[in-house]
């Protein structure tokens, strides 16, 4: 028998089950695995990605075995109002579940059956860093840039690369904006050599955003698995070459141990640098909550699927405005912005920007004050936060109107 | 012009727009009119039910003038910043808005063009009324049991009739449960032989409940416009027969004036009093929240559309069980629940309900503990809580397991 604390039980098992696609119809990749022994391990693969919780319990140690229908079974447990939930693995797959007043049996297909994709050990570890809170809220930061197209499926995740022994640059691009920051990892195991850049897929850190928001480490350990046919083989042994690199996030959740691995995506990165402007001929400092305010009002009367906000030098203002097809021929909703600061901008300078874009890069800006370093009307914009200090920055393209 | 504070803008035009049907091709049917005179009156219909906002502005008066896209114009004046607008009406249905920052121009239809559907005023009042808080809430407990389904057009609703001068019965049914609830109206305006009873729809019921939540007071109304095609008449004059009745419901948020008006349902309501069990041959008092528990476990741990609750009285206890498809031939999840009173229940006697609506009649119930009415396993089940005092029950048909 196995029992555990249901408050933690529940929490386990919704972590795992975040990796679950809903309505595989695999059976077995339904299921979760659990296997107790010192401590009880929950896991749960969709073969790309797994994720592995362990977290303490009492009672016996006991084989692997499978439950079926984790969401229904965690929330019955949550429901129960008992404070512990027993979990007793029996014949041919049979579990019986008890958690106060509440009893139910399960039968999950024989625990062999489990696969192992994306949840692999590593062979061989290219680098091994701990990232604090403020590296994963930069990572948070950045990941609003990720495209969802997939067409360009390299794109669709975070590429992180080495800038230096110190510093893992993480870069986002949706071929519309780009946001990067410098991650700082003192202490970091790494090996320039072969540690030569990665995807990291966007349901992955999406996944870890969700969860690790609260945690004050990240352990992020890049490297390359056993080939699949190999045999148990001794440390140190070299893996395959030409295999994708897999990538593992960790972190403590109060009790709980959680882990994700996943593959990364098999692509190459596109070489971002080109598109980072090197200098600016203008300047301009504005207050964001002002922006946001103005922008915020200029999309939500906007019909159109792309918000194209319209930003006009006028008498030491910015004119932003947007088309209101709804307000009758050439209407236009307009909200004035008083710029801060602005060096070398000429009166008449105009330049238009996907509104929910530059929404975005404001939400992204550390400081009370946005930065824009901007060149001619068709050319991209550079945009930090006044406390950015140069470890994150977006660039924005403008758009026709 | 007409300047009103942000806020209440804000607010008034969010009530008044969720009449507004989103999509509808009709295009005067998807704006709001307004009108200045002493209040400002914001209104829309969707021509069987209308909403009327009233609150205070500063300016002139102004004629009817019509808002386009009263969403987008919300929205946008929303997040300007502004403390107040500015609304001027113009020429040819131009209107300009302005916010803190921002300026937009807007062109409604004429005026003359908006229906005054689901706006008339009543000709002859059969109900005049005002309903405390205890009674909307009792309408909101009452209104779970509405149905949603199409072809009994007649029980989307509540049906509300007088059971005395100082007493209205609020019914709604949909075939499988049936909760009432007596409303003490003192100081009704009720004409006995003309109020017969009518049946409130469910979108004017739903409405109401989400508005008038914290309202102290509400103001009900039922009775019978003029005929579409009157000419003014002189107050008294009687109106046309067969016509059927509308009905307003009013109430004071703070500085905003809101009445909703609606067509009622044009259909007869069954007879349900031949449904509520006279006499019940047992007694069962549970604990509210001790069977709630039992009941959302079982109800999420089953795959099944319809979650049938068995129940089964075994040596003082009820069981619990509900079929679990998924965990193995004939496998079921149990929970049992201690009986705190037990009148003439036999050993063995098995009853089945969907477990959603008992789950409904639980949440409907006031006090701690339920108290069940039982006939045979095949009889309709009443309940109602230990402190409804006779002014609120449910019926529940069991279901054939």
């Amino acid at each position: 028998m196995i029992e555990i604390e249901t408050r933690k039980f529940v929490a386990a098992m919704e972590i795992a089950g975040s990796v679950v696609q809903r309505g595989t119809s695999i059976e077995v990749l339904r299921q979760l695995r659990l296997h107790a022994n010192g401590l009880l391990s929950i896991s749960a693969t969709d073969l790309d990605m797994g994720c592995e919780v362990r977290l303490p319990y009492s009672g016996a140690p006991a084989s692997p075995f499978l439950l079926p229908e984790p969401a229904r079974i965690r929330k019955a447990v949550a429901h129960s109002g008992g404070d512990s939930v027993r979990v007793v693995p029996g014949e041919d797959g049979a579990v019986s579940v008890e958690a106060g007043p509440l009893a139910l049996a399960a039968k999950g297909v024989p625990a062999g059956d489990f696969p192992t994709h994306g949840l692999e050990a590593l062979a061989r570890e290219d680098l091994r860093c701990v990232l604090g809170s403020a590296e994963i809220a930069a990572i948070g930061r950045v990941a609003r840039a990720m495209s969802a197209e997939e067409t360009r499926y390299y794109l669709n995740g975070i590429f992180l690369h080495a800038l230096d022994d110190w510093t893992v640059r993480a870069v986002a691009t949706d071929g519309h904006r780009l946001f990067w920051a410098n991650l700082k990892i003192p202490g970091a195991m790494m090996a320039r050599d072969r540690f030569t850049g990665v995807i990291l897929p966007r349901g992955l850190i999406n996944l870890v955003l969700r969860r690790f928001k609260r945690a004050e480490e990240v352990a992020l350990v890049v490297g390359v698995p056993l080939p699949f046919n190999a045999v148990e083989v001794a440390e140190g042994t070299a893996p395959a070459r030409g295999i994708n690199p897999r990538v593992a996030l960790a972190a403590n959740l109060g009790d709980l141990l959680v882990s994700f691995r996943s593959k990364t995506i098999d692509g190459t990165f596109p070489d971002y640098t080109r598109v980072i402007p090197e200098a600016h001929e203008y300047r301009v400092v504005l207050d964001i909550a002002t922006l946001r305010r103005a922008l915020l009002s200029l999309v939500a009367s906007s019909a159109a699927k792309r918000p194209d906000v319209t930003i006009r030098h006028e008498g030491g203002e910015l004119r932003c405005s947007i088309a209101t097809d709804w307000g009758g021929k050439d209407s236009r909703a307009c909200a004035s912005v008083v710029m801060l600061e602005c060096l070398g901008l000429p009166e008449g300078y105009q330049i238009a920007f996907n509104g929910r874009y530059l929404l975005d890069c404001l939400n992204s800006c550390r400081g009370a004050r946005a930065i824009f370093g901007l060149n001619g009307g068709m050319a991209p914009a550079s945009i930090a936060g006044d406390e950015d200090a140069g470890d994150f920055g977006m660039v924005v393209m403008p758009v026709r109107t």
